[in-house]
């Protein structure tokens, strides 16, 4: 974030407390950073703060805003800062003072009558802060543990202009409406059920419907590329991860391993301490849900003699895998224990790989500007010249990320070098995409790996008759179809362009004796491949549209005795919502296939 | 199998004991039945039997077969037959005399020189052994338990004409060219790998595309009947399974449970047995690796209220399923520990369930009758009378027995009744398809379900307004993509269909530079969608096409400088192994997309 913006923001939390002090003078004091979007302060205070607080405060905050209050910094020995906040009855800041360690200053700042143990730096004075809102009140541990007492944490946000703060405002009101775990039930596109389990999904048939077709379009790009799609299982032996470094290295983000059954009931005095370790270490033998599809992938490489004439090979797969995240760090489908990557793996020589690089961010480019996606940024994580952590030779290293930067530059998109962000196994490229409202996610990875081929010890035969190493990309441009269609449910809102949406057109019968007429255009349509259906029930047409709409169904054909007589249809858009009438089949089902073929956005 | 078969089979074994005997006066004799292919006989015996010694055997066999022995069978107690079998220091059959319980009757049969203890049937005498042969050599182990001592079993058979054992004896040579696990890796289809793990099938590219289009054919029939296709996780909560009643009934058949994470954590005392015993009680929580998709889409079917008017609901899907076979069944495609079901469930009325039978069992004998396997017949799964194990009412079991039986008669093709075979659940339907081969296979089931709606409380709202329970169908045509991959392979002998073939078409340019112009066609192919690649090798032209012969690639198109110059290719199909010159591209391209279009088989 911006440094100013920072300091903006970390400026209103002091206003924020002495506001809050002002009202509520009992009050004790925490602590007040700013973050990504805002800022907020915790309080210990009697009074239950509700919403209907809120105003009051942010009354007080602007008049200390309108004073405009200096910030002054002191420096403290820890004597004098002990004393200040002693006198003040401020337990929480003696209690922060003692994390400061000898020999580092301790700084505080003064706004008005309010004093704060703080590192700074602030605004030079409260005019500065030129826009402000306060958001939420939430519950929190004193240092994040349960144990200990639980404060009250009020949020807010800040901003240099009136219209920033707006514009913050409207997205966030946006960000609500659009929130892929309300639209994703509203609209039935997915389901988590706590008795199938947290964070594992549940496509349900229209979501499903969505996720097919972006996964048809990307397997239709891969295969104009030479890619082939294969599949592999989803639990494979212990060892195999051990072979790839995913386990033990990662357990953590992995389900538990299982046992073979044959441990189980050859030791039942082992104990689960014992079990884990001897899984661990390899003494004894399991299977492991797989949290990556790379190991199988090799396999199948390794399968027979390669020679330099097949490279680069590429290999594809819609493929579920589970990871483990903590419970309470579960969201909807962004964060989850069961997700699909639009995996593949690229096995090619050094010499291929500037080339391979660059035919990975175009397909990317491809995808994402089809979606309507075209404004994201890439980032390049590099080596960290000072480190030794990294494998592969320094040369093959230089030319990788100079192929990476190169592929970069020449996708017209704003990019940005991140030296030391390199994985010790090779460096890579992320993409961070802009959404509608404004929103920056970061989505799929390009990366460049020389330890898993040497991990599985593959080769090829080269031109000279000897063997050599391939390098391996692994590169998944959406990431997670999980995590992904959440993102395009938010995108679009689930106003999604024709080509994705579940259901492309309704026929509203006007009456009940059009519901035949109905059913035989629905008959056209759906050998057309136009996902249809019609609305039999005995409703006024108002309230079909409504429904309709409700269900964001792009396009509505309303039949009724003049359609029928005439052999047409009249036709209502979600762009354009009047009903236009006299609209033949044919053309209908027609512009409509172009539309999907193309896939056009709106 | 035919009891005469099996008395033939049955006195075989034992003139192969008479011959044994005669060759080897000191063997000793365990047991000899028939079984479904044959027979075999296991001998404890100091000479180390090889393939060389069967001639020997079996002109032996000729000989007490021409002598037309009398079968002669005698009741003796139990004192008799200890002392027959003593005085010829048969100890294994003194062995099996202790076997037979007090009370029951203790029989020997006699033919010539050679006296078996044996229940029998036999045939009357050793002439109605009209043809036989004798087919392998194996070690087995006493009882089959690896303490005991290892005999040597010769296996064999024998049928009531020479036509017949000819017949049979091609069978067994085409079904060694045709198998699948020979012509899997020899066509790179699939690969088992043990780092992976057995019974874990990874599809390589080429397979992969055969199991593709399989699901494409059976997807695009399964919307013109309107199901929709959903997607859920491959691990769940084991309270799901226990609800469903698959865990901890099926516990052996699946692969052991994985604990929650803060169990292990929580409690490292606890040793492996408790572990297992409070995972299988639930007073532990934990995951399974999905055994079964029923939950999960009833979890769909029940995230919100249903009402009859959407009844039948039909919820398919491509699904990884995961069990425990022991390591020693497992086999190739056929017997694995992983498979993909193409699996749905009818949610229904009990008034739809004769309607959704009959198109369920249409639906297999179009998607069979596509593949070239009309060749099936059915068996209907009933009640036993007798029995009360059953769960649902008497007269909902009549119905859908009805409902099964009628729709198994209206299919045309032979069907046959099992009572007593049906699950506690329902009545089911299997289907058994003979391949060209004329090899019988039970491939997949249409199986009523009373008990999952009752387990998990699942209704809808009827025209009454009141709840009711619907009905359940599981149905998987092919049972397991895996093993109908397999049973596919064995049944084209690798020569797949056009529309199924991995390579379409290989283009083979008479010399380099005819290469270019190769690569022109091989664009328009891959944009008409045909699968196709270029043979850019510089071997000669008959090095090419047995090299695409091996792959059983359907068509060549062969391009020379007068096919360059005309703007046309020279073709070369499996059927008609001649190559026919002067096809126009156009042309050519448009049959074979009919061809791919209809889904011809030859």
């Amino acid at each position: 974030m911006d440094s100013e913006l920072l300091k903006i923001r970390h400026s209103a939390a002091h206003v924020l407390a002495a506001a809050v002090a002002h009202l509520f003078p009992e009050v004790k004091f925490d602590i007040g950073p700013a973050t990504e979007d805002g800022f907020y302060y915790d309080f210990d205070c009697e009074n239950k703060f509700t919403t209907e607080d809120l105003p009051k405060i942010e009354a007080e905050m602007q008049k200390l805003i309108d004073q405009n209050q200096t910030f002054e910094r002191s420096v403290l020995s820890r004597q004098e800062a002990f004393e200040t906040f002693s006198q003040k009855k401020q337990t929480y800041k003696l209690e922060r003072l003692r994390d400061i360690g000898e020999g580092e200053e301790i700084s505080i700042y003064r706004n008005g009558d309010f004093t704060d143990l703080c590192r700074g730096p602030h605004v030079s004075s409260s005019g500065e802060i030129k826009a402000f809102k306060l958001l939420s009140i939430a519950g929190v541990y004193y240092r994040g543990d349960e144990k200990n007492r639980q404060l009250q944490r009020i949020y807010g946000t800040a901003f240099d202009s009136r219209e920033a703060l707006d514009g913050y405002l409207t997205q966030l009101e946006e960000a609500k409406k659009r929130d892929h775990r309300k639209l994703g039930k509203e609209l039935e596109l997915f389901l988590i059920d706590d008795a199938v389990g947290p964070g594992l999904i549940l496509w349900l048939p229209k979501g499903n419907i969505i996720r097919t077709e972006l996964q048809k379009f990307i397997s239709s790009e891969l295969e104009k590329l030479g890619y082939m799609m294969v599949s592999t299982p989803h639990v494979a032996k212990l060892d195999l991860f051990r072979t790839s470094g995913h386990f033990p290295y990662y357990k953590d983000a992995q389900y538990p391993p299982i046992a073979e059954r044959a441990t189980l009931e050859n030791n039942p005095d082992l104990t689960c301490s014992q079990l884990m370790d001897g899984l661990e270490k390899g003494s004894l033998d399991g299977f492991l849900l797989k949290p990556m599809n790379c190991p199988g992938h090799i396999k199948i490489y390794a399968s027979r003699g390669r020679s330099y004439r097949e490279l680069p090979i590429k290999l594809a797969e819609f493929a579920a895998v589970y990871r483990w995240e903590q419970s309470g760090e579960l969201s909807g489908m962004t964060r989850v224990r069961g997700f699909t990557q639009d995996d593949a793996h690229i096995f090619c020589t050094e010499e291929q790989l500037p080339g391979e690089i660059a035919e990975c961010l175009g397909l990317v480019k491809t995808i994402f500007g089809t979606l309507g996606m075209s404004d994201f940024k890439v980032r390049v994580s590099l080596r960290d010249p000072q480190s030794d952590k990294y494998i592969g030779r320094d040369e093959s290293w230089s030319k990788a990320e100079r192929a990476l930067e190169i592929a970069a530059k020449s996708l017209g998109v704003p990019y940005s070098l991140a030296p030391g962000e390199a994985a010790f196994y090779g460096p890579k490229i992320d993409f961070i995409v802009k959404d509608v409202i404004g929103r920056e996610w970061q989505l799929g990875t390009v990366q460049v790996d020389y330890n898993l081929p040497e991990r599985f010890n593959i080769s090829y035969v080269g031109s000279d008759n000897k063997l050599h190493q391939p390098v391996m990309i692994h590169r998944a441009p959406f990431g997670s179809m999980e995590r992904f269609c959440g993102i395009l449910i938010e995108h679009f809102a689930g106003d999604f362009p024709t080509w994705l949406a579940p259901e492309q057109v309704r026929l509203l019968p006007l009456n009940d004796e059009n519901i035949p007429y109905g059913q035989e255009i629905f008959g056209r349509l759906r050998r057309a491949g136009i996902r249809a259906s019609v609305d039999e029930s005995s409703e006024k047409l108002g309230a079909k549209i409504r429904r309709a709409e409700l269900e964001k169904i792009p396009y509505m054909f309303i039949v009724g005795n003049q359609e029928q007589a005439d052999r047409k249809i009249s036709l209502r858009s979600r762009k354009d919502k009047s009903i236009e009438g006299s609209h033949g089949i044919d053309c209908a089902i027609d512009l409509m296939l172009a539309e999907i073929r193309e896939k056009r956005l709106f």
